[in-house]
C-alpha cells in the first residue's frame, strides 16, 4: 500500500508568529482560532507547541510554526540557512502506518530524520525530505479524535 | 471579500523533474499522468511548461516543477540561493479575480512580484510573497474548463 492522495497540512515556517498571524488572518482574511498550543513552551531542542492554524475547505490545514522550531520538531539544525522553510502533513491513522510510510519513503530514496515520536500535543510522527529537501510530516493523532477515519 | 479558505495546488521546486517523479509515483505511490507541457519549451527569460502534477484527493493538485523555471514564471532571479523551493497555488474564477487579489495581498504587507499575465498554456496569474517570503500565485484558468466554478 503506497500513500493515499492526500495532503492533509501545509506548515509555513515563520520568523514571527504574530506578525504571520496578522497578515493571514486580518490581511488575506483567512478563518483562524489564532496561536494554540502555547503551553507547550519547548527549550533548545525540544520544540514549542505555539502554532497559528487555519482550517480552509475540504479539511486541509494551513499552519504558520516558527521555523526554528520546525526545525527542532524534525530533528533538523534549528539555526541557519539549512533550516526547512516549509512541511507538507500527511495523517494516518496509526502509530504502524507512520512507521511503515517512513520505511517505504526511505525505501523510495528519502532522507529520514531520525525516528518517529510522540510529541506532548498529543501526535506521533516522523518525518523525511524529498530528493530537493521538501520536508513531509507523517502523523498520527493520538489522545484526540482522529480527523480522518481509516478507510475500510 | 477576502481569499476564499481554500488552497488549489502545492507546486515543489525541483532540480530534476525525471527523478522527482519518480519518486513520488513510483517511490510513494501517487497518481499522475507524468510529465505534460513539454511543447513550451521556454528560454532564458520564459518559463518552460513541462511539470508532472499528482490529482490529490478532494481536487488538490500537487505539481512538480524545476525550480529555475518556477522562479521564471513568478518574474524572480532563476539562478542562485534566492530560487523559490515552493508555492501556494490558489484558484480563482477572472481575471479581474486575479489582479483584485493581488491588491488585497499587497495592501496586507505582501511582496508583489510584477504584474500578472497570461502564460501560452491558458493560466492568467500573478505571484505574491508573504511576509517569511512564501510563494502564492493566484490564477485563471483560461481556454480550459474553470477547475472550480464561480460560487453564487
Amino acid at each position: 500500500m503506497p500513500f493515499k492522495a492526500k495532503i492533509h497540512a501545509v506548515t509555513l515556517g515563520v520568523a514571527d508568529l504574530e506578525r504571520s498571524l496578522s497578515f493571514y488572518r486580518d490581511g488575506l482574511g483567512l478563518p483562524t482560532d489564532g496561536i494554540t498550543g502555547t503551553q507547550y513552551a519547548g527549550d533548545e531542542t525540544t520544540p514549542a507547541g505555539a502554532v497559528a492554524m487555519f482550517n480552509l475547505d475540504d479539511g486541509l490545514i494551513l499552519s504558520l510554526y516558527p521555523r526554528a522550531e520546525l526545525a527542532k520538531d524534525a530533528g533538523l539544525d534549528p539555526t541557519g540557512a539549512t533550516r526547512p522553510t516549509m512541511s507538507i502533513g500527511h495523517f494516518v491513522d496509526s502509530r504502524a502506518e507512520v512507521d511503515r510510510l517512513l520505511d517505504l519513503a526511505g525505501d523510495a530514496g528519502a532522507t529520514i530524520h531520525g525516528e518517529a515520536h510522540e510529541r506532548p500535543w498529543g501526535i506521533y510522527s516522523g518525518y523525511f525530505s524529498d530528493p530537493d529537501g521538501h520536508l513531509w510530516e507523517v502523523l498520527h493523532f493520538e489522545g484526540v479524535p482522529d480527523p480522518e477515519p481509516a478507510r475500510s
